[in-house]
C-alpha cells in the first residue's frame, strides 16, 4: 500500500495571534500542495494520467474544493466554515465535524448554501462530512452492542482528518448489477463491495464504487455500505477508510455532457469551476484494521446508509439551495439582457423558482430544528422533513433548470464558439447580430448564456439534483416509513366520534 | 355604545398554588360564561337571533374556542398555549402574547398544529393574537416618527385582554367593491371602512369587513387596514379596538355548504366543531381615542397589513399542517376500514399528501428560524419563507384533499343520512351493504366517511385554504418584492466571468 | 313484477311531415309524462317519498334530464342530439344509438359538450348509452362463442327503447364490501349483485347497486358487471334489463352538499338543475329471460366492464369540456364583475383552465378518431387517450375547479341568504355592501356567487369528476396495459445500435 | 447570386411502371447527390468548411433528413410520406404539399410521429412544410386584397420544390436585440431581416435568422416574417425563398451539448443520428422577384408568423410524441436490463410518460379534426388545441425527460467512454462492473446508456421542446386570444338566472 504522505499543515498552532486556535485550517495553495505526494492510479478516456490534478476535466473541481480552503480564510467564509471540534479543542472545518447540536445542523445547511453560491457547482466535501457523522453514530451502537472497538477507531480517524483538515470522500454506491437482487445473490459476487479476506493485520475488499463525484480531490475515502443487509450479505457489511491512491484502487473518468470545452480551454460558462463522477474500482485493495469501522456486522449496515441518506439529503437542502440562487440570478440577469426586466410572466416564474429554492432550504433548516440527539451526542435530522427537502429538489429543481430555458430563450442551444468570435471573418457578424440590450455588450450576454448552458446541460450536476443521496423513490420510502400513521388515525377518530 | 362587561375571571392571582403565575387562563367553562353578557346584534339566515352562542350554526365554532380554553388547562396542551409576558409578569394564554423571539414563533407553529390536530378545523384565535402583533410593530414605528401615542394604548389593551384571557377577532378584510379602484376612489365611499368623524372622545367608523371568521366567537375585535393607503385614502388609515357587540356593529351569517346537518343535528361529520364566517357591519360605530391606535397616518397601513398577512401565512402554517394530519389520517384510516391497508397506490398518495403538509408545516418553521427583530421588540417571520409556506396551502393542499377523495371513493358524495339508517324499513339494508372490512361496524365506517365529506366539502375551511390570510397573488408578490435579485446577479456574474 | 307502462309516444310515424323520420323522439312534456305511471320505491332522508318526482331533492336533476328533450327539439339541439339508427330505421336520440363510426363516436363527444355547457350539470343519460354499446359488442361476442342469443334480446330491447325514447340507466358499480376480496371470497355473498335463482321464466338477483346517479330519472336500467369476474364468481356474472320500479328494488337517496338550498328553495346557484346519486338495492328482484343479457359466462364480464368503463371515460372527454366551459365562463365573469377583466394573473389562470378542458376535449375526440370497429359492428374508442382524457379530469379539474374559486375570491364562502336580502333590516346593508362594479347590480353579482358556490362545491359534480367512470387508478392501470412497450423497445434498441 | 444546381431528379415520369404517378420522390442517395452542387459558406468552431456535408457536427443530421426520403421508398414510409398533388398532379413527399383537407392534417401528424420513432431525434423537413402552407394562406389574401400576385409566385416555387422532392428549411426567428424594443426602434436596424434595397430585378435583404435547424440539410430557404408588423416597420414585412448558397449567405454552427463524441466518432448514442442548428447571416442578399412573396405588406406578417407558429406547433405533437416513444421505449428496457422490470413506481412513471406524450398527440389529431378551410383552400389548425399540445411538449415533456433520467438511475451521467472499454488495463473492469441483468452483455447496456445520455441531454433536441415553435409564453398567449369568452359567459348567466 501506498503511503498517505500528506504533510501535517504548517501553521502553527497557539501562536496566540488573531486566529489562535484556528491552527488547522489549510489554505488553498496548502490544499494544492497537499495533493502533490498522491499518485491516484487514474484513466481518462482510455488513457492512464500520471498526474490526473492537472487535467482539463478533472482541475475545475479541483478548484471547487480548494475554494472551500480559500474561503475559510476570508472574514465571511470563516464564518460558515470554521467551528470549534470537541475533540481536537481546536477550530477545524466544519466539513470534518461531528454534528453536536441542532445549531450545528444548521449552520452546515448555511455554510453549504454559500459555498454553492460562489462555486455553482459541486465541492463534494460534504460527502465525507456526512458519513463521518453517520460512520459516527454506528459505530457508537455497534460498539455498545458487540462491544468492539470501531467508535475509538473512527475518533482516531477524524482527529487526523481535522489535524491536517484532509478532504474525504465517501464512497458509498455499488455497481449493483441486477436490482432484483441481494448482493450476496448477484451472480458475480463482486457486483456489491465486500471483503474478500480477513487477515491478521487488516482485511483485503473487493467492488467497485460508482459515481464517485470528485474522487480525486479527496485525500481519503471513507467508504460505507449502500443499503441494508442480511445475514447471508454479512460479508458486504464492511465499512472502512483508504487513501485515495491505495494499492489496488482505479478511479475511472464517467464522461458527461460539454467535455468539448475544457478540453478545448473555452466556452466553459462557469470559467472557474466544473464537476466529474469516476467510478472507482477496489482491486483486491488491503485495509489495515486500525482504518475498519465495521466488518460483518450487517444489522448496522441498514441504518449507516439511512443516516448517510438523510444526512446527504439534508446537505443537498442548503447545497441545493444555493444553486437555486444562482439559477435565480441567472434567469433574472439575462431577462434584463434581452431588454425583458419586469415582464410579468417572467416575474412569475422567477417567484416560482424562488418558491422551490426556498422549500428546499426551508424543509431543510426546519429538519434540523426537529433533529435529535443519538446516543453518540451526535444529531440526527428529521427525516421525514429533510427527504420532503430532497423530494423538491428531485422533482422541481428540474422544472426550476426548465423555467430558467424557457426565459433565457433558444440561444442557451446554439451560440456559436469563442473561435467563432475570434474570427476575423465572421467574429463581426457575431458581435453584431448576438447583442442584447444597448448597455451591455455581446462578450458579456454571450459569457452569460455560455453559464446558463452549463447550468442547464452539465449532466453531472442535473442528475446530480435528480439521483444525489439516493433515489426518489428512496426519499419518498423513508417519508412514508418515518411518519407515525396510528396517531393520525386516533385523532381522526375522536374527532368523527369512532370509539376506539 | 354597550359596554363590554366581561367579568374579570375568578381565578384569584397569585394564590399560591400549583400554577401560581398562571392566574390569567380562564377554563371552558368561564369561557362560556363570559360570553353571557355579550349581547352582538347577529342575523342569520334572516332572522334577527337574540342569542346566537346557541343556535346551530354558530355553537360548533364556539366549542372549536372553548377547547382551546379546555385544552390550556391540560398538561399537554398547557406546554403549547401558555407563555410568560413580559407585559403583565404573568402566564397568559400565547394568543395574546407578542412575539419576542425565535423560539416564541416557533412555539406557535406548534401551538397552532397541536390544536389543528385536536379540533380539525378553525378555532380561529390566531387572527387576534397576529393583529396584536402587527399592530404592536407599526404602533411603535408611528410613534417613533409622530410621537404619536399608540403604542402605548395598544399595550394597555393587550394588557386587559392579557388579564382577562379575552378572544380577539381581527377585522381585516373590506368588502371592496370595484377591485380596481383604491378606497378613495369607489363610488360608495363605504367600501372600504373609514373614519366619518373625529370627535372630542373618539371617531366614528362606518364600512363592512367580510369573511370574519367566527367574529361572535370574540370578546373584542381589533380592525386594522386590509391593504396599503395613500395620502387621499387617509381616513381608511384606521385601527382600532372595538367589543363585539358595541353599538352599530351586525354581524350577519354568510352561509356555507353542508348547513342542513347542524340544522338537523345529524350526519355532522366532525362531531363537535365547525366553522362560520360573517360579514360584520360597522354602521357608525363610535370608538373612544384610548382605543384607536392608527388615525391616518396612512404610510403605516401598508406595513400593517403585511406584517398582519406575513403572520397570518405563518399561522396558516402551523394550523394547515395540523388539519393535514387530520387530512392524511382519514385516508388511512378509511383505506384500513375498505380493506386497502398497505396497498402501493394509496402509499404513494399518502406520500404526496405528507409532502405538501411538512412542506407548509417545514417552511413555516424556517420563516421562524430566520425571524428578525423590529424596533419595538417584536419578532417578524421571514416574509420569503411564510409565503412559501402559504403558496403550498394555496395550492396543494386543495390537492391534498383531492387525494382523500380519491382514497375514501365515490361514497364521499352519497351516503344516505342517519334518517335512513333509523329507518326500520330500510336501515338494515343500509347497514348490511355499507359494510367495508370484516372487524368495523357500518356505523363506524359511515362516520368517518361523514368526517370526511366535511373536510373535503366544508366551504369555509376549503376557501380559507385558498384565500385565508390573503390570496395566493399576494403571497407571489410578496415572495417576489422580498427576494434581493441584484445579489444573485452578482454571484452569477462572477461565475460567468462578467465584469461590472 | 311491475309493468313498465310507458305510453308509445303519441308523435305518429311516417307522417310526411317536416321530420319525418324522426318519430321517436320525446317532447320534454311527454317525458314527464312517461314517468307517470312509474312508481319506484324511493326513501329520502328517511322518508318513503311517494312521488319522488316532485322530491325538491330529485326534481333538479329530472329538469336536466327534461332538458335534454327539450333540446332535441330546437334546431341546434336536433343537430346534436338526433341520428338515424340502424336497428329501427328511423331517427333517434344518440343516447340509445349504437356506436357504428368514428363520426358517431365524435358526434357523441359534441353532443355532451353540448348539453353540459346547457345544464352545467349531470343529465345521466350518458351512462345507458354507454351500457347498450358494451353489452352490445360482449352479448355479440359471447353468442359467438356459445351459440346463445343475448344479441337478440337485446337488439328487442334498444329497439323498444329507441322506439319510445326511453331513459336507460346503467348500474355499474356494486357496494363492494372489503375491497381486498374478490366477489365470491366476500363474507356477506350480497356485496356484488348476483343470481339468487335461475327460474324457468327468469332469475332473480340480489345486491345493491351505490352511486347510481339518476337512477329516478330513468324509464328502465340496464345492470352490468362492473369488473372481471372468475370462474368462482360465476354467479355474479351477470347483465339485465330491469324497470326502474321493478318489484325489489329500493332507491334510497344518498346525501350530498348544499341541500339546505333545494329543501328551501333558495339559494340554488344553478337555478334550475342539480344532481342526486341514490343507491339501489335489488332485493330479489324477478328478471325474465328475454331482459338477461349475460348469466354465468364469467368470461365477459371483464370486457364488458372495461368496455363501459373506456366508453364512459370517453363520455366525461364531452360532458366535462362542457362543464369546464362553465367554470371558465364563471371565472371570467366574476373577473369582470368584480373589475378585474383583463388582469394578467388572472388571464394566466383562465389560460391554464383552458388548457385542462381542452385537453380533456382533445384526447376524446382522438380517441374517437382511432377508433375501431368490434365483430359486432359497434365502434370501440382507443383505451389510451379516453383513459388519458379521464386522468385529466379526475386530477386537473379539480385544479380547475380551485383556480375558479382563487378568481372569485372569498365570497364563494360566505354569501348570506335570500333571506338575509329580503330582511327589510339588513337587505340595505347587503345591498349596499356586496356590490361589485357600478354597472352590476348586487343581485347579479349574489347569483353568480351562488353559481360558484354550485360548481365549486356540490359534492356529486366534484366527486363525479374524480370517481365518475372509474378511479383514477383504473385509468392509469388501463393507460398502462393498452400500450405495446415491446415496439417502443425494439424502435430504441435499433437507435442505439443494440442488435436483437 | 450562385445558381442552384438542382439536377431534376433522374426518374423518369409517366413510366408507367409500378408506381407510375410517384416521379417526384427521390432516394436517399438522390437527395446526398443533389447536395453535390451546392457550396454554402459556412463556418464551423471557427474555420471555415469547405465540405460541409461530411462534417462530423453535421452529417448526423443530414443523415435523418436522407433516412426520410429513404423511408418513403419503403412500403410502410411511403403510406405516410407521399401524397397526390393537386398542383403538379403527382405523387409528392407530404414535406412540400399544401394542407387540403383534414385528413391531410392527420396524416402529417401521423407522418411525423412515425418519422420520430424511426430517427428519434430532429429531420427538420416540417419546418419547410409549415412554412409553404402559411405563406400559401397569406399570399392568398395579400393578392385579393392588393391584387398582387405572390401566390401565383408561390405555387411556382412549390411546383419547382415537388417536381424536384427538395428540402426546404424556413427561416423565422430573428435575432431580436433588445426584445422590448419593436424591429423599426432597435438601435442598429438589421436585428429583424429587412429589405435594404428594392431594384428592378429583385430585392436585397440582410439580417440574420437564428435557431435554424439544419439548415445546411436544405437545398432552398423560404424566409418569413418571425412576428406581426405596424406601418413603421414595413421594410421588415418581407418573405422570399432563396437557395441555401445564395450569395451573402454565411452558415455559423451553433455549438451544443455533446459534441465531443462525434468529433471522435465515439459515445454517440443515437448512432446515426444527431441534429445541429446554425445562425444563418443574411448579408446583402440578391432576391429575384418571383420569388418575392411579401415585399412591404406589414399587415399579413402577424397572420403569417402566426399561421407558421399554429402549423409548427401542430408539427410538434406529432414529432414530439414519436420523440417520446423512443423516451418511454427506453425507460422501459432501462427497466429490463437493471433488473426492474414490471416495478410498481417505474410502472406509475411509464404511465405518466405516456399520458403526456399521448396528451401531445390526442391535441394535435384534436387539432386536425377541428381544422377549417381559409380562401385560399389550405386549412388552418385549430388554434386552441395545437397550442394547447405544445404547452405540454413545452412543459411536460421536460418532466418525461427526468422520469427518464430518474428510471435510468446515476448513470446516465457518468459512464466511461468506449476508449476506457478498449483498454486493456480497464476494460476488463468496466465490462465485468458495468453489467447489469444476466442475459444482457454490458455492451449493450452501455449502448441503452448512451442513448438515454443522448436523449436527455442534447441540448438543441431539450431546448427544441421548449422553444421550438415559439416559447410556452405564446403558446399561452394564442389559446387565450381564441378562446370565446363571451359565448362562455352567456352560457353561465342562464345558469345563474342573470338576465342580460
Amino acid at each position: 500500500m501506498k503511503k498517505l504522505l500528506v504533510v501535517i499543515t504548517t501553521i502553527v498552532a497557539n501562536k496566540g495571534e488573531v486566529r489562535d486556535n484556528k491552527m488547522a485550517i489549510k489554505t488553498a495553495e496548502e490544499y494544492y500542495q497537499s495533493l502533490k505526494n498522491l499518485h491516484p492510479a487514474t484513466y481518462i478516456l482510455g488513457e492512464k494520467v500520471a498526474n490526473p490534478y492537472e487535467h482539463p476535466l478533472v482541475k475545475h473541481q479541483l478548484a471547487g474544493v480548494a475554494e472551500t480552503y480559500a474561503l475559510a480564510q476570508e472574514p465571511e467564509g470563516e464564518k460558515y466554515l470554521v467551528s470549534k471540534s470537541s475533540i481536537v479543542g481546536e477550530r477545524v472545518s466544519r466539513f470534518v465535524k461531528f454534528y453536536e447540536s441542532v445549531d450545528d445542523l444548521i449552520a452546515k445547511i448555511k455554510m453549504l448554501k454559500f459555498l454553492s453560491q460562489n462555486i455553482g457547482t459541486c465541492y463534494m466535501r460534504c460527502t465525507g462530512m456526512d458519513a463521518i457523522n453517520s460512520v459516527g453514530i454506528e459505530t457508537y451502537s455497534c460498539d455498545k452492542k458487540y462491544g468492539t472497538n470501531y467508535y475509538k477507531r473512527l475518533l482516531k480517524f477524524v482527529k487526523y482528518i481535522q489535524k491536517n483538515d484532509l478532504v474525504v470522500w465517501s464512497g458509498v454506491t455499488d455497481v449493483k448489477g441486477d436490482r432484483s437482487r441481494r448482493p450476496s445473490q448477484q451472480t458475480d459476487p463482486d457486483m456489491y463491495l465486500h471483503i474478500v479476506e480477513k487477515k491478521k493485520d487488516g482485511i483485503v475488499v473487493r467492488g467497485a464504487k460508482i459515481h464517485q463525484t470528485g474522487s480525486l480531490c479527496a485525500h481519503m475515502g471513507l467508504i460505507v455500505p449502500g443499503r441494508e443487509m442480511r445475514e447471508e450479505d454479512e460479508d458486504y457489511a464492511v465499512c472502512f477508510a483508504v487513501p485515495v491512491d491505495a494499492e489496488g484502487i482505479i478511479h475511472i473518468y464517467g464522461r458527461g455532457t460539454l467535455e468539448a470545452r475544457p478540453m478545448e480551454n473555452m466556452d466553459l460558462g462557469n470559467i472557474r469551476f466544473s464537476k466529474f463522477a469516476p467510478m472507482v474500482i477496489f482491486d483486491n485493495v488491503f485495509v489495515p484494521w486500525d482504518r475498519v469501522f465495521m466488518c460483518g456486522e450487517y444489522e448496522f449496515a441498514g441504518s449507516m446508509a439511512r443516516h448517510f441518506g438523510n444526512f446527504h439529503r439534508h446537505s443537498h437542502g442548503g447545497c441545493k439551495c444555493g444553486v437555486g440562487d444562482i439559477l435565480i440570478g441567472a434567469a433574472a440577469l439575462v431577462a434584463d439582457y434581452n431588454g425583458l426586466s419586469n415582464v410579468s410572466h417572467i416575474n412569475n416564474k422567477l417567484t416560482e423558482m424562488i418558491k422551490t429554492c426556498q422549500t428546499i432550504y426551508g424543509c431543510s433548516v426546519a429538519a434540523s430544528v426537529e433533529a435529535e440527539p443519538t446516543d453518540s451526542g451526535i444529531y440526527t435530522v428529521d427525516p421525514v422533513l429533510s427527504n420532503t427537502s430532497k423530494l423538491y429538489e428531485g422533482k422541481e429543481l428540474h422544472e426550476v433548470v426548465r423555467m430558467l430555458i424557457e426565459i433565457a430563450g433558444g440561444m442557451v442551444a446554439d451560440v456559436p464558439s469563442e473561435k467563432d468570435f475570434n474570427s476575423p471573418d465572421i467574429g463581426p457578424f457575431l458581435h453584431k447580430y448576438l447583442r442584447g440590450v444597448d448597455n451591455i455588450s455581446t462578450e458579456d450576454r454571450v459569457r452569460l448564456y455560455r453559464l446558463i448552458e452549463k447550468l442547464a446541460f452539465e449532466s453531472r450536476d442535473i442528475v446530480s439534483n435528480i439521483h444525489g443521496a439516493g433515489s426518489p423513490e428512496t426519499h419518498k420510502l423513508t417519508v412514508l416509513r418515518n411518519t407515525d400513521f396510528e396517531s393520525k388515525k386516533k385523532m381522526v377518530k375522536r374527532l368523527a366520534g369512532i370509539e376506539e
